[in-house]
């Protein structure tokens, strides 16, 4: 009995103040979502297992919380939103217009080891552009992405976008003579450089390719830290994507996010539907987890069935930008329950308060009293304190009798009294209550 | 593969036009429940198995989709947020300050038969209030739900509560001589009375229970049309939750809510775990499933290891509501994906469309543009259209040379010349247009 308090391992639950912090997030991610052009959208929950299997191989199933349904289907819960997204654009077809714009705010499941930034569920913006190729569509959402961490007051020496290309790296890969049948491991190897370590990345890249030769040219290409170095190391260096990822610079300058965009060779990301350009939103100090990250995937689409769609996106991570914000102790105020709690002086008056609480709510005042009939009236305001309430109205008693209320701000302290007719009008124009200060979406 | 282009059976892909309406569904459901005083909360998408079985026994599992983690953990979708909420109230023990007052908008999942209005995935709201007994705090909730439906437009033309008390039904049959371990199937059995025809429900009753006396006056008793005609049938009628019941009614009274609240016997609810007041809201018309259903369960926090606490709340689904929008003609329109929609005229401007933008959006104004360079201007605007954009704004051109840009206003057509440099201004001050317009909670 005792162990099921407590949810399943890595899930959490969200209390009322835990929550506001979410949904703080989640405002910020929406406004920033519509202020460019973005429109939601959501799907299922869980999608048949082949969404993923078809897409990443049967690997993806040791990570994916999988099952079969009462009919015998194999369903998983979704790990990304990204196969999703796909599917419904490719079931849409022509009929849907390009380009699809869309964002969405969405629960993931995986099943992995707990790590410092790292759940089994967790929640992620998605914002996709489809129907566009080019720099321009990837300059668009890099820019949305950067924006987005600017609304929570984050700035360049807070983190960065580290660039670079898929289509780069297969251009110069195989120039130095990879082979193109080795792209795919290499890639999955590149991908976790930074996490294995020096010797056991030589030791494995010489298992994948023996020329070594080749190995050295990789290895120094991967010590590049500029594009300029990237065109001193010789060969070719007229390459269409060097010239699409120089085009993504400058507009991201464009965008007036110069100090926010750096090349690194180093960024592969691990899934194997990236097409072009892939990006990973870092912190400066770097002691977190990838915030964000995304990139170009033009033949996922096609792959469920629908048309050819060149497409980018990227996801990012509640838990992370929690923990970001936690330690720059960015953390909103914890907003009150109800704006007014309405206290009642006399006794027997519960149908007073009942009626007082239904004019402030006809004229959306968020109000509250206690459900408990002729309470003292300390503990009445015990009540309103619990409740963070903003107002404490008090009534009954010798104002009663004189047509007023007394209303006391729980913030500061002061009193005033106000004609019992006026009470609603009063606390929206005097005090600017109103229910869109307690919506969820202002707090 | 065609296949993979459909999500589950059951399932919903919310496409932008789809998820405009359920947000207007969300956004109604948040607003009235912070006018009424209650705070959101979550919980994880699923939990052990054990905590629907222990409450609802081994049956439940059929309804559930429960499966083996990798750790060979039994894990069900939740299919109802109560046992979730009574875990986090149980774990928060004598911590969390009385009344808690939550709600919640939140995915759930049932593997049942597929029918008109009920899918294996669904959206639901819950509100709760714990750790008060007594009419008054199941008057609040009533109320509450009530007037989340008021919110929508519905009237009591359009829906009614009907109310009834697991108490009371105790009181009385146990009066007339039915033995206490005879009441779990009865209500059982009573709860689906209406579905089954009365033949069916004579022949079940009669299984139940051997004494046809007593099952002629139980069926006497759900004849009863109102309270006055129960406390005509004989008997003591001087019950407490015959009391509580009337001091319900009078209490909806003074909420202003007469004309919603009828008294209906034949409200029992299918879960085992109420112990008093029970509800359901249901269409005038009653064409549809119930809108809302909920009740007094005050040993469920206990069940789960916490202290005894008192508990009444509902949950209404999103899709009977939706149904009942939709037949009422209550639909919200599809928003804008952007307020301004900016055309280049000239060409080989693409760095000045990207700069007029950044102004717009720094000025949380939400807009977009045609991320090919140099497209011509029909185009442009057939791009403003699809995205529905409020208006277009057409930079460059011999009016740029002027320092000004033409600002088109794509519901009316009324066109004008602004400065360049006050363009933000004019569309905050002049056309009203900032991103609380545009922003989800506002649409």
């Amino acid at each position: 009995m005792a162990n099921s308090v407590q949810g399943p391992k890595g899930t959490r639950d969200f209390y009322p103040q835990e929550m506001a912090f979410q949904q703080y997030i989640f405002d910020a991610w929406h406004a920033a979502c519509r202020k460019w052009g973005f429109e939601q959208y959501e799907g299922p929950m869980f999608e048949h297992l082949e969404v993923y299997t078809q897409k990443s191989g049967g690997e993806i199933e040791k990570q994916l919380y999988a099952f079969e349904d009462k009919a015998g289907r194999k369903i998983a819960l979704r790990p990304e939103l990204t196969p999703t997204l796909a599917r419904m654009v490719a079931a849409g077809g022509t009929n849907l217009k390009r380009p699809v714009r869309w964002y969405s705010i969405s629960r993931l499941f995986r099943y992995e080891k707990m790590q410092k930034g790292r759940l089994r569920e967790f929640i992620q913006l998605n914002m996709d552009i489809l129907g566009m190729d080019g720099a321009a569509a990837d300059a668009e959402l890099i820019a949305a992405s950067i924006d987005m961490m600017k609304t929570f007051g984050f700035t360049h020496e807070d983190f960065k976008v580290r660039i670079s290309s898929r289509m780069l790296l297969e251009e110069l890969f195989l120039q130095i003579g990879v082979d193109r049948d080795q792209l795919k491991p290499l890639y999955a190897l590149l991908d976790k450089k930074n996490k294995i370590g020096n010797e056991a990345f030589t030791g494995e890249l010489s298992g994948i390719i023996t020329d070594s030769e080749i190995c050295v040219k990789i290895t120094d290409l991967f010590n590049c830290k500029t594009i300029a170095e990237i065109e001193k190391t010789g060969g070719n260096t007229d390459l269409n994507s060097l010239n699409q990822l120089k085009k993504l610079f400058s507009l991201l300058g464009d965008y007036g996010f110069s100090d926010y965009a750096v090349f690194d060779i180093g960024i592969v990301r691990g899934l194997a539907y990236y097409t072009g350009t892939v990006f990973e939103l870092f912190d400066v100090k770097g002691d977190l987890r990838a915030i964000a990250g995304g990139g170009r995937y033009d033949n996922l689409v096609k792959l469920y069935g629908g048309p050819q769609t060149p497409a980018v996106g990227f996801a990012a991570g509640d838990v992370v930008l929690a923990e970001l914000l936690k330690s720059k102790k960015i953390t909103p105020p914890y907003p009150p329950r109800s704006d007014v709690f309405i206290i009642s002086i006399d006794e027997g008056a519960y149908e007073s308060t009942i009626r007082t609480a239904r004019i402030l709510r006809e004229n959306n005042i968020s109000c509250e009293f206690s459900l408990k009939e002729n309470q003292n009236i300390g503990k009445q305001l015990k009540l309103a304190n619990d409740a963070r309430s903003r107002f404490a109205l008090f009534i009954g008693g010798d104002e009663a009798k004189q047509g007023k209320m007394r209303l006391k701000n729980l913030v500061d302290g002061k009193e005033e009294l106000v004609e019992a007719d006026e009470i609603a009008s009063a606390l929206i124009l005097v005090h600017g209550i109103n229910l869109h200060c307690t919506a969820r979406s202002c707090t």
